[in-house]
């Protein structure tokens, strides 16, 4: 097999090394990553990715989420760069930002107002801050190990975090109702709010799509105690149900926190939440400088049009089964066996017997040099932009990586 | 004088009024600002805004700070568009992202390394995280009324806010070196950080620059403290000076937290530091979804470029005099005595004996219907794209709005 270019890729890193602390921050550190995946990239294009000494790959990490269409889409770009052309920090919104807000609230049967910002975790941030508001007082639970940002509220490093940062939220377990119901005995009569994601989508453990019983059953505990039931919906919305990702279970959350795919790469959140809600969300202090950027919103209006056009979740679901029905084969005619977990468009496979990723760190090493980006304890993501020829590029990909797992 | 027009605002507060709690959230809501302001804006040209009813103005917020360079700034825009057309949101970062790193710490003498977000607040957290990490310590101090972003650990509301968001919290008065040094006793050996903006910018009040001692003694308390010096560069940032607001005072904080004016209305924010701090700023974790987005670091690249190359803070300060002069001219004409604070790239002009800001409003409200855009009570902002013909632009209207005062 040839050799992988990444002599630019080093030069940057080391670049790099002199200048950001560890090289690059959180999740796209690629240090992180199986050997050989590169730490920067040049171009970008529908599920293809070049890296900056010119690799070419399929992607299935879509920039861990965000671009849902694929890169370069043409009507989302072309929508962002006529608002550009307009303006897009003003000293107030455009027009855009009513008509993003009536789009959702039009697609979405729980929402009844939204709120824009920048960031999955001021979504987040923001939910938790109106329940309080709204129910005066204090108490939040959420699922232990389950990710909902990167404040000192929610991080998943203590690093920094103070106990009090913390103090008010109660934990609970991804779809033990029981659980839930003791986390709420703990919190007494000073719960606020229910927090929980779309499904358990824990990192370097198989995901877990929620039961309807637990769905159902967590809202009706909520109902019981006047708490409110967000939906953490910034990884999964989208892409599951262009309803919002519980519409399945018939539950509609309180509140829901969206961000990544919503506009197809470009930077924007928003909280989107039920009228018993809306006095509470117009009292809490929410802003930031860019958070009535009229560009992002001109392109997740776009994004959101697009994916009703083509039923976005049905094309990615369906790619993300020729993805795992392959990967099956594959595993199968190379005798290594497997686990496949999550939504197909949101993906995991985990070799088993591999606690410590060996397997799937070479996997995705191989899979990377002949092609594919693979991720091997984090749940990917398949776009619109994949199409069957893509998945088959992929597979023959990893073919390569289960050929090198074989042998271990 | 002729009536401004306003249907198309109206029409729009209508519709957003169903979709958007309040209308609008934070610190862009028009219900803050003067009579006739416009909540919604179509476009935006150098200095000049047009509302949506067609009004044009000449611009004196910049959009709360990030136009620095004046809208549509042919060498951003380019630099952005450039990059967009390689690719944004990707599996990782662009080597854009370490250009721009090597930029901001080559211009900025207390800048050893940088990490790069998208909201200021963002940036003032994750100090207070690595200031943590970094000394093992808890309490960080903050100056009585200073804004330091909308997260509940300095959000300007309680609203939702719980007392241990705050718990770490000892207030400090801006500018008095004894009720610094009371705060850091009552902080004991728990003392991480101390919190400062470049200069006195609280909302409604007189606008104070730190005297040399001040900073200089904030420094020598944190020295002798073994405390991070955060200063919070967000606002006044790369308006000042370029090589940081406190250069001027010959003083170098541990960490500056970066936004608005960084990338000339690209939504971004950053932190830089000193060496010392590089290792604790590798360990907290901080991240986010659209944290890498290379267009924004490319259209920060050419921002500040473009600011070394024209000594943007040199001509804004220019054209902040120009407008002052003209404004204090003015008032004495129309015998309207009034108070100036603040630099003149972020200037504030208070009238005498206005506390309700009666007079404030009024002569806000006349202005702009005479084709400026003024800020009654929040330090207004210059840009590289106001000329003199510009300030004398907003002068004439700045002259009805005397007018208008003149018989109060």
């Amino acid at each position: 097999m040839a050799e992988r270019l990444n002599s630019a890729d080093t030069a940057l890193r080391a670049r790099a090394a002199r200048v950001i602390p560890g090289g690059m921050w959180g999740h796209l550190n690629a240090a992180n990553l199986p050997e050989g995946y590169p730490q920067f990239f040049r171009r970008a294009e529908g599920c293809r990715l070049w890296d900056v000494d010119g690799n070419q790959v399929v992607d299935f990490m879509c920039s861990w989420g965000p671009i849902v269409l694929g890169h370069h889409h043409p009507a989302v770009d072309a929508a962002a760069r006529r608002q550009a052309a307009l303006g897009s920090t003003m000293n107030g919104p455009a027009e855009v930002m009513v008509e993003l807000a009536e789009q959702l609230t039009a697609m979405l049967p729980a929402a009844d107002w939204c709120l824009f910002e920048k960031n999955g975790t001021d979504a987040t941030t923001a939910c938790v801050t109106i329940a309080r508001a709204g129910t005066g007082r204090r108490k939040v639970l959420a699922a232990r190990g389950s990710y909902h940002g990167a404040a000192p509220w929610c991080s998943p490093s203590l690093v920094g975090v103070t106990a009090e940062d913390r103090a008010h939220i109660i934990h609970y377990d991804y779809g033990d109702l029981a659980s839930v119901a003791a986390a709420m005995a703990e919190a007494g009569d000073d719960l606020a709010g229910v927090l929980v994601a779309a499904f358990r989508h824990d990192m370097a453990r198989e995901l877990e799509m929620p039961t309807r019983a637990f769905a159902q059953g967590l809202r009706a505990l909520c109902d019981a105690r006047g708490a409110a039931l967000i939906l953490d919906d910034v990884r999964a919305g989208f892409r599951l149900h262009l309803g919002g990702s519980w519409e399945a279970y018939g539950v509609r959350p309180d509140f829901s926190a969206w961000s990544k795919a919503i506009a197809n790469g470009y930077a924007l959140s928003a909280v989107t939440g039920a009228e018993k809600w809306r006095d509470a969300a117009s009292r809490v202090f929410t802003t930031g400088s860019f958070w009535a950027e009229a560009t992002s919103m001109a392109a997740a209006l776009a994004t959101l049009r697009e994916l009703q056009r083509v039923d976005g979740p049905a094309l990615m679901q369906a790619m993300g089964e020729r993805l795992r029905t392959g990967l099956s084969m594959l595993a199968a005619r190379y005798d290594v066996p497997v686990r496949h977990s999550g939504p197909a468009q949101m993906p995991l496979m985990l070799f088993e017997g591999d606690a410590d990723f060996r397997r799937g760190n070479a996997f995705c090493a191989a899979a990377l040099r002949a092609g594919a980006y693979f991720h091997p304890k984090h749940n990917m993501f398949l776009s619109c932009a994949h199409g069957a020829a893509d998945i088959d590029r992929g597979l023959e990909a990893a073919e390569a990586g289960f050929r090198a797992v074989s042998g271990m």
